[in-house]
């Protein structure tokens, strides 16, 4: 394994790069008195880019933020949880450019400028006195400390059990560069009132079209890899911000010399947060990631890998601790891409349970305590090519069942 | 409704066209003492066509199978339950061709008219000594009445918790034709030892092509429009055999003027079966029935129904008798072919939950005694075309993970 070109930030947050400002608090959209609406400030113009779901039902804050980054420069984001503001017609699209307005009004900058998230129920419009409560409290909340941080990272969640978060370091012309990212994910919807978001900031000099080209190739290895239950959302974003307040010398693009070594670090807060994203899915016990080698392409790489973590039945094997290859052939069989059906090894961490195709014998014994760990990886290497993919999720489980059956029965 | 052109023939099983016999005994492949061996036995050669699964790990027995079925006739069907024979190597094909071999000797007819099937645990080699005792006595079970049909309706079952089966009659040439059909079906595979298997006997006359043609079109309304867990099968099998034995006059095509007639009424065994093995998929409480209307294509329409009924949020939505038409838009809108975001309707039954996508109230008390019940019809309207499309599935409940989950631990 090379050294990784990037260091963590022990304890460092979304507002550890220089020039963000962040806050989080409860303004009622949430039955709980958790926070429930929360911003993230750039005291200058920062180069930023977004990636959207693809699913069809795009709530209404995806296109005010799009309009937004029309330009490539946001000033902030604003973000409400508990209530996703999708499917809500004309009023959720007002609701939207309101929160905007509100924000831009409420932190100083232009409305052009500031993006909006939110995620939660489908269907129900939002409570926007509460909504403008929350707004008109957030300026006075602002930090550049780690509560400010800490506040955010808590304002987003929704089924989620834990908060996701990664900071890193690295050097960019021999000065340090931060990289930080907050995301929330368990489930998609309504009743789960969950969906994934997730924020970068970087104080790193780069354009919006070098990041926006960094954010897709990125997000295609790291957020596009991962599924809990296999259902896009109609609220999925990721938002970028770079303010360019570090002491690096010259502009990120793809000719810097440390190119790579951004990009590397830039990809590892994002793997961090899918990973974590993953591993808190609705009723997970564990994490499981699905490393497809030996492909004749990335495309088919990633198609079986993502098959493989999608199988109901493979993952209700992991959750039963079963070395069940059975399950993951057939599911590697049906990724529809081409496979040689005689070439395919299989393994469960580093015990080998398929060796071309064909059973090898193995310590029953040995797999189970393997299966048991909250980690599970397994490996499938088709022996047709040199190109790799890995995909991460977790497993299925009577907890998965019992949060999206129980609603309100 | 226009009236349907056959009628159901109560008590009638696979053997009632004129021409075929059935058996299924125990022989030691499944550790209790149910059937587990059985054979369609057709007294002259049947036109014959099949469809078999896509994955690309095929079990060893579809192999031998196509090479039987390369001249369109059959005169008999040998299927074990309890081992699958897939990922088995070259001993599993030899063991496919000895049961041809074996069964052809038993029945007194040529190996190539002999179709093998077998399902159960993936990854075992077959105990030929058991399969060898189990055909070497299936030619003195061999019955005509109604027997017969229901040892052979058992052989073939898993994990199904019941036989499924059908027989109809319909006229062609002012004669009665019978047709009638076997499946089983429950889950993928090891350790549920399910797959799908489907039979249809006739005793119509129409030539191989003809019905290879019917078999394909109606499998992509019936058995390609279910799914119980989205798990492709390495021995999915459909065979179909027409003996020519009833009186009607006139072969049948496409040019028959009773051909609708057949078709439809070959269609209604199909869809009798594919939606007996969604209810009885691993672990359902009921029926889900999703129909796509007013689509642009037939394409789209499937690919629609397929994402909602395929769904795990709208699957614990129906368990949790919760209607939770989020889930559905959503999955409407990951399905991945064009949709108009502002014209869907939706319907739970007869109630409208969603019209122009946008919510309409409703009553919560009504909607929730309707999903509470057996069967559970969601109806997507696109406002787009005139195509449509049906897909059936069930709901996914604590069950499915006790069965996929719970096997060795």
């Amino acid at each position: 394994m090379a050294v990784p070109s990037y260091t963590v930030v022990e304890g460092g947050s979304i507002i550890t790069p220089r020039g963000f400002q962040a806050a989080g608090l409860h303004c009622g959209l949430k039955k709980t008195e958790r926070n429930d609406i929360g911003a993230i400030v750039c005291e200058v113009p920062a180069a930023a880019a977004a990636v959207y779901t693809t699913n069809i039902f795009q709530a209404a804050p995806l296109q005010t933020t799009r309009e937004s980054l029309a330009n490539g420069v946001l000033r902030a984001v604003i973000v409400n949880s508990g209530n996703a503001n999708a499917c809500t017609g004309k009023q959720g699209d007002a609701d939207a450019y309101e929160m905007r307005a509100l924000a831009a009004e409420s932190f100083g900058v232009d409305a052009d400028d500031v993006a909006v998230a939110s995620t939660g129920v489908i269907g129900e419009n939002l409570k926007m006195d509460r909504v403008r409560d929350g707004i008109a409290r957030l300026s006075g909340a602002l930090r550049s400390d780690a509560d400010g941080g800490e506040q955010f990272s808590q304002s987003i969640l929704t089924t989620d059990l834990v908060k996701k978060e990664l900071c890193v370091t690295v050097q960019i012309d021999g000065k340090p560069v931060v990289i930080a990212g907050a995301a929330k994910g368990s489930g998609m919807i309504h009743p789960n009132m969950a969906t994934m978001l997730a924020f970068v900031t970087t104080d790193a000099k780069i354009g919006s079209e070098s990041l926006h080209k960094l954010l897709r190739r990125t997000t295609d290895d790291t957020f596009n890899m991962i599924t809990v239950d296999g259902d896009t959302s109609t609220n999925d974003m990721l938002v970028a911000m770079a303010s360019g307040l570090s002491d690096q010398k010259k502009e990120l693009n793809e000719q810097h010399k440390d190119w790579t070594a951004f990009a590397e670090a830039f990809a590892a807060v994002c793997e961090h947060l899918a990973k974590a994203i993953s591993r808190d899915g609705e009723g997970a016990t564990k994490l499981v990631e699905v490393t497809v080698t030996g492909a004749d392409s990335t495309d088919s790489a990633r198609a079986i890998a993502k098959t493989v973590i999608g199988s109901s039945l493979v993952k209700t094997a992991v959750y039963g601790a079963d070395a069940n290859w059975g399950r993951i052939i057939a599911a590697v069989g049906r990724a529809g891409v081409p496979v040689n059906p005689y070439t395919v090894d299989i393994k469960l961490g580093d015990i080998v349970v398929l060796t071309a195709s064909q059973p090898v014998k193995f310590d029953e014994d040995i797999a189970l305590e393997y299966l048991k760990g909250d980690d599970v990886l397994i490996t499938v290497e088709l022996n047709m090519g040199s190109e790799k993919a890995t995909a991460w999720g977790c497993d299925l489980t009577y907890d998965y069942v019992r949060i999206n059956a129980a609603y309100r029965t």
